[in-house]
């Protein structure tokens, strides 16, 4: 037997050690199926001190490791690299302390996201934070990726919302970074570990911040004849000072496949874009941001808006967009989907020069889009087992990667580099950016065994 | 001569070298005049070259060095350390792009705060971090510090309006950390960098978000009989889901002390407490919450509520406010300006001890504190020529803070740790902590020689 997993077993319960290679194979991807690679083990520690024990173990004998959550990013962040021991955080997914006059909650990582909005709502409260896989992320991989979500643009990222945390270092040393609302203090260590891709240890405990849930949520569906008129109804919108709690575009495309799938919402399938504007308060402001952002639509020209009259309807606007993905499976086996920012502005020539690099490549582009904040999903259906398609895919996926760059947006918006987008960090930053990144790890991570291979492209050591 | 000084002159201009002991004494300290410090020489870099140029030298000879802004700070984080060069960065206060569409812009790190609001007003945007010193502090010292300000409650502190940065490193390298509109990629240098107190080089450009102004402001002075109907008024406002733009108390001694001042605002001088609490945003909006606050206030036992009836009675309402830290220095030579976090909730016993430990040691204390984010500033009034009275100040500001970690509060809110608290870090962090601290800190500076001793008390050298 392989005396690793033998510790490992003594360390944990036997039966919380995976070993088995079809017991791995589940461990083997993230929600991108695309890259694969297969676990020594995984763990499934159940307290902050056996995660510490865990890590201790596997950092002296040198063997890498990773923390895991739920599976669901979209960058491959949570593949192992191959002989990587996966340390499972599932079983540690208990609220551990609600304190609702001082806004805030402590979690362990593997509370599932929509978990902890629920478990406040009787007394008003919510999570911000809602990737669109909420009802299965879990907390601790929303710090790793530092999630974004629909109501991201006016509630901000996880980062936003993550007052404190307890992490074990590589080293399997326990600390604590940032505190229980004080502003961070010091270097904000707390900021520096959300959204580092589980590279600088694994947080074990989790202090994060709760709302008020608005009295009022209204939402909107408008429809528009042209992608530009789409656009500019999303510039004036903000402009006007009006900050919606969510502002997402589907394309033509999209449209479609959702409204041919189980998740359809009645979107006209004729239409080139539709907005769904989501706006939330106190009722006064509400009621007139509403009239406000109508008027803006149909001056844009929106060939109609439709005020969600209640919540059954309220929730089918939102079942296309969410089930968008699930909608885009249909197509083909597997789906490549993307994440890019660009200045809002640049929103209506970028995208049709996305359709343009798809075409040339004989390939379908489903767009999604958080409108608001200029971040774009492309996503294009494939299937993986044509090699000679496959290849195409990932050429069409660097050219639009590289347009968006040259029109001064960025290669993730809120799916994090992971694997992959590794490749395209020196689109962004100079050698000397990532030599800076490459150094920020190594304090963290000397002997470079925690979750190695992401984020930064090359090991680069540069001495001073 | 000394050849520090005549490379430095070499380097830049002789005119931008200042070096003789009459020059050098306003640089000795910051806002925080207790710490006081002679450097070897001041230099007025104009251009990133010439920073990096100086960075460079001073590096390659072992010569500690530190940025400095306006010398506004309330921390000693500008203080330098013996013979270290301050690279005052005043001169470069050009703002060199304004993006209005997509809502940035990008400056050198010696624009003075308000200039940008200034410069952006007639469009119709603002730059929101407001620190109480912003008609003379500079952005880049902001970055440093991470500075606060009244209107962070509902706008968030410095670094959420911070997209990118370019960094002299203290190799005298130039990076860039974050971007332009982009949500932070890869690893978060950009969050970190901000708040670091200078210690992980010098910002030469800033990329910050502009926001819209909003259409409607309106300001509430609220007064109360006792802290705790004050303290109870703010957090019902907040459970009410309502956000202001400001939420400010004064107790009774800082009233008294304003009204006696230049900076009378019609305060009640025999107030417990008075309440300023801004509310903006759309029109609707705003006057919905205007009628919401003032019912709370009334139910909480506020004696009088008035609404500012014009921008001339709102500036009156917080000219008092804004000048109660130079109302203060009516009473005595000297100002220990203090800042701690308490849970919001805390409040009244919290203050009601502070007043116990003033009056123990045989001091005043005048409290004023951004109410809505439990940051909390007591005062205190002394004469720092009686060594006697010195030490009670620093004994009681001691127990203040001790005072403040024990209620599960912090020991800075938004003025930093500097060369003030690296004393008190231990009450928050364990050794475990500050070692992680000190790790990064070397990893930017192995050599220990970017504004060295600030934030982290003893160095820490762990090695793995």
């Amino acid at each position: 037997m392989d005396p690793v997993i033998e510790q490992l077993s003594r360390l944990l319960d036997p039966d919380r050690v995976l070993s088995e290679p079809d017991e791995l194979i589940v461990y083997e991807s993230d929600a991108i199926t695309y890259h694969r690679r297969r676990p020594r083990a995984v763990v499934f520690p159940e307290t902050r001190e056996e995660v510490a024990a865990v890590v201790e173990f596997l950092w002296e004998h040198k063997i890498p490791f990773l923390p895991r959550g739920a599976g669901t990013g979209l960058s491959g962040g949570a593949v192992p690299q191959s002989g990587s021991v996966i340390i499972e955080l599932a079983r540690m997914n208990r609220i551990l302390h609600i304190d609702y006059e001082n806004q805030l909650a402590v979690v362990e990582p593997g509370v599932i996201n929509i978990h902890l909005s629920q478990a406040v709502a009787d007394a008003g409260y919510f999570y911000a934070p809602d990737p669109s896989s909420q009802t299965a992320c879990t907390i601790g991989g929303n710090v790793a990726e530092n999630s974004g979500g629909p109501h991201c643009l006016k509630y901000g990222m996880t980062t936003n919302h993550i007052l404190g945390l307890e992490v074990v270092l590589p080293n399997g040393e326990i600390v604590q970074f940032g505190g229980d609302g004080a502003d961070a203090l010091g270097y904000d260590l707390r900021g520096l570990f959300i959204g580092s891709e589980g590279m600088f240890g694994i947080a074990t405990r989790i202090t994060v911040r709760l709302l008020r849930r608005p009295p009022m949520v209204k939402t909107l569906l408008a429809d528009f004849p042209t992608i530009e008129a789409a656009t500019r109804t999303v510039s004036e919108i903000i402009a006007a000072g009006i900050i919606p709690a969510a502002l997402e575009m589907m394309d033509k495309a999209t449209i479609g496949l959702v409204e041919a799938s189980i998740f359809a919402a009645g979107y006209p399938t004729d239409a080139a874009a539709v907005l769904i504007i989501e706006l939330d308060g106190l009722e006064p402001a509400v009621i007139g941001d509403v009239a406000r952002v109508v008027d803006i639509c149909r001056a844009q020209g929106a060939r109609e808006v439709r005020v969600a009259r209640d919540e059954t309807e309220r929730a089918r606007f939102w079942a296309g967009r969410k089930g968008a993905f699930g909608a885009m499976g249909r197509l083909s086996p597997d789906l490549m989907i993307q994440d890019a920012v660009i200045p809002r502005s640049k929103l209506p020539p970028v995208l049709s020069q996305i359709y343009g690099i798809a075409e040339r490549y004989g390939l379908q582009v489903a767009n999604v889009f958080h409108a608001g904040d200029g971040n774009l999903h492309p996503n294009i259906p494939y299937d993986g087992r044509d090699p000679e398609m496959l290849e195409r895919v990932k050429r069409a996926s660097r050219e639009i990667m590289e347009l968006c760059v040259r029109e001064g947006g960025s290669i993730t918006g809120e799916h994090g580099v992971g694997l992959d987008k590794v490749d395209y960090m020196p689109l962004i930053f100079s050698d000397a950016d990532l030599a800076a990144m490459a150094r920020v790890r190594r304090c963290f991570d000397p002997r470079g065994l925690c979750n190695p291979g992401k984020v930064i492209p090359i090991r680069r050591c540069k001495a001073f």
